[in-house]
């Protein structure tokens, strides 16, 4: 039985969370039962819904329980099997954990899913043509539902959801615009992720300034945006959004370590109709088989060319996760095990 | 030509609106043209609306003109006519504006509609059988949508919109609750417009303290929500909102006057995953019909039993217009002009 390297979650952050409030163990995998699979991880997702997880209090998904490996999505190779579909070498994604190796119940369903890499690289099942570009598919399309023509804005631009937004709402006509931080990020969303604008939301200190970067990239308004981040930035979006515009709200990273940030002027809901939508994508599982095939076609045929930031074993997930929140990821963040 | 009293708008608001933002004059009404009737009018409605107009900013409708007649709704009856389709005698109920008579272009499309009062008073077309019960219409139709069983929420109760609003949700079997201002509409609320419960919000210094009472309230949570206030009422309602809940947003009556009043946690919409949508019911016509027949049926049946406050005369106007404002008003805010 391989040695399996495991973080779980040790305490629960106090505010800004930390690498104390990790923990590093050891284990022995244990044989595997009828219908079982054991996976060894080639690549773990570092996603920003989990530092809600980490939370006790009500979040939108179950807490994390303490003393227990950290969720989170896993791509990786079928080693060994006691389940007739599924054949060592197999490639397969699922939800592992923050750890080395998984043993799976793969008749449950859901648990498992064979990938191929053919066209695909397997990392990015994790990201473009995973959980995150689905999110993207699903705020794009079954909430903003954009026409041709109509603008629409993501924030975390060049991030996981972000990057795939851009190309989905391109592929529909949109004209498609970012907020990133920093200069390097706002180049990449234009030049490589084919954003037609991308703002640098560090140079603005307040949602007056950022608004009036929306209103030159914009210059018809904005019909949909796609949140990510909350405060600031969505005060600002909002000042921008024309008469019935939509937004799919998919996070809000800027309120997960403390006090919630107020949102300055709600009556732009009403005065401007929008429709406000708050949404986790593994409540529709009905889209994924849609999405996932747009998704791999825009990768496959180089339409979609996410970037990613890969940190090295798994004892280096927690530093990798911390710096994600803070925005210091370039592209879609993970951990490569093997 | 009888002579007409009229209120004009005369200057914008600074913060709160006063009775010197409006000017009373009196015209000769001209003679009438081809195809137009003159109304006398014998009620004037008074809404929230209005007070959005009154400002000069971007607001959910356009401005009113400086120096012109206030907008606002009529009932009526045509003294005078050049329109084959209208006979004197007639009732209608029209957009005359706050004046005793309107010469009306009643070949406009949506100018004027002929009413029946053999169920339903003169009055009420402007009240639970007219904008104001299909603006609750649809917010609780086509916005919250209720499944029986749900438990809905309005605010300002016992105001035209409010109390139609708890009509409808009784008749699709939920569970309605009311929000009030002072113990005897919240009594009014519940004896009189069979909501299951009402809070008088006045009881309730901050949002925790009024979220405690929408618990207890609502014990099942919040499925729905018709918002006609904002603020701090808002605020409690969004941290008793269900999973999947609904908010249609009508009105925000307590930000008109000045500095937009935050929402204090917008991270809510994601973590129950709420869909929030701002609504003018005027956008909306293809639903009156259906809607006012309900309403007409409501009414005429007695199971809604809407409630007026009724100044006398239109130099009465703006005095009421600003009561209604402050919530002084119990039920529909008329001004009788006959």
């Amino acid at each position: 039985m391989p040695t399996n390297r495991q973080i779980l979650l040790d305490n629960r952050p106090k505010a800004e969370a930390t690498v104390d409030n990790f923990k590093l163990v050891s284990s022995e995998t244990p044989a595997l039962k009828d219908g079982q699979v054991l996976v060894r991880h080639h690549f773990l997702s570092l996603d920003p819904y989990m530092r809600g997880r980490m939370n006790d209090s009500k979040s939108y998904a179950a807490s994390q329980p303490l003393g227990e490996v950290m969720i989170g999505g896993t791509v990786g190779e079928v080693v060994e099997s006691k389940n007739p579909k599924y054949a060592v070498g197999d490639q397969v994604v699922g939800m592992g954990g923050w750890q080395e190796y998984s043993v799976v119940d793969a008749e449950q369903p859901g648990a498992l899913r064979k990938v191929d890499t053919t066209h695909v690289p397997l990392s990015h099942y994790l990201g473009a043509v995973g959980m995150p570009g689905v999110t993207a598919w699903y705020g794009l399309v079954k909430i903003i539902n954009p026409k041709a023509g109509e603008t629409v804005v993501v924030s975390a631009a060049t991030g996981a959801v972000g990057s795939a937004f851009g190309a989905l709402a391109k592929a529909r006509g949109c004209r498609a615009v970012g907020i990133a931080g920093g200069p390097e990020k706002c180049k990449y969303a234009v030049e490589e992720l084919g954003f037609d604008a991308c703002i640098d939301y560090r140079l603005h200190k307040d949602m007056y300034s950022l608004a009036k970067a929306l209103k030159e990239a914009c210059p018809n308004g904005i019909d949909g945006y796609f949140e990510n981040v909350g405060g600031m930035i969505l005060d600002a979006v909002l000042l921008r959004m024309n008469a019935f515009g939509r937004i799919a709200v998919c996070g809000m990273i800027a309120g997960y370590d403390g006090q919630p940030l107020p949102l300055a002027n709600p009556a732009l809901i009403l005065v401007n109709r929008l429709k406000v939508e708050g949404f986790i994508v593994s409540e529709h599982m009905e889209v994924w088989p849609e999405a996932l095939k747009e998704l791999g076609t825009l990768v496959g045929t180089g339409k979609l060319r996410p970037r990613e930031t890969v940190a090295q074993g798994i004892a280096s997930a927690p530093e990798a996760f911390l710096g994600l929140l803070k925005g210091k990821n370039f592209g879609k963040q993970l951990v490569k095990l093997i």
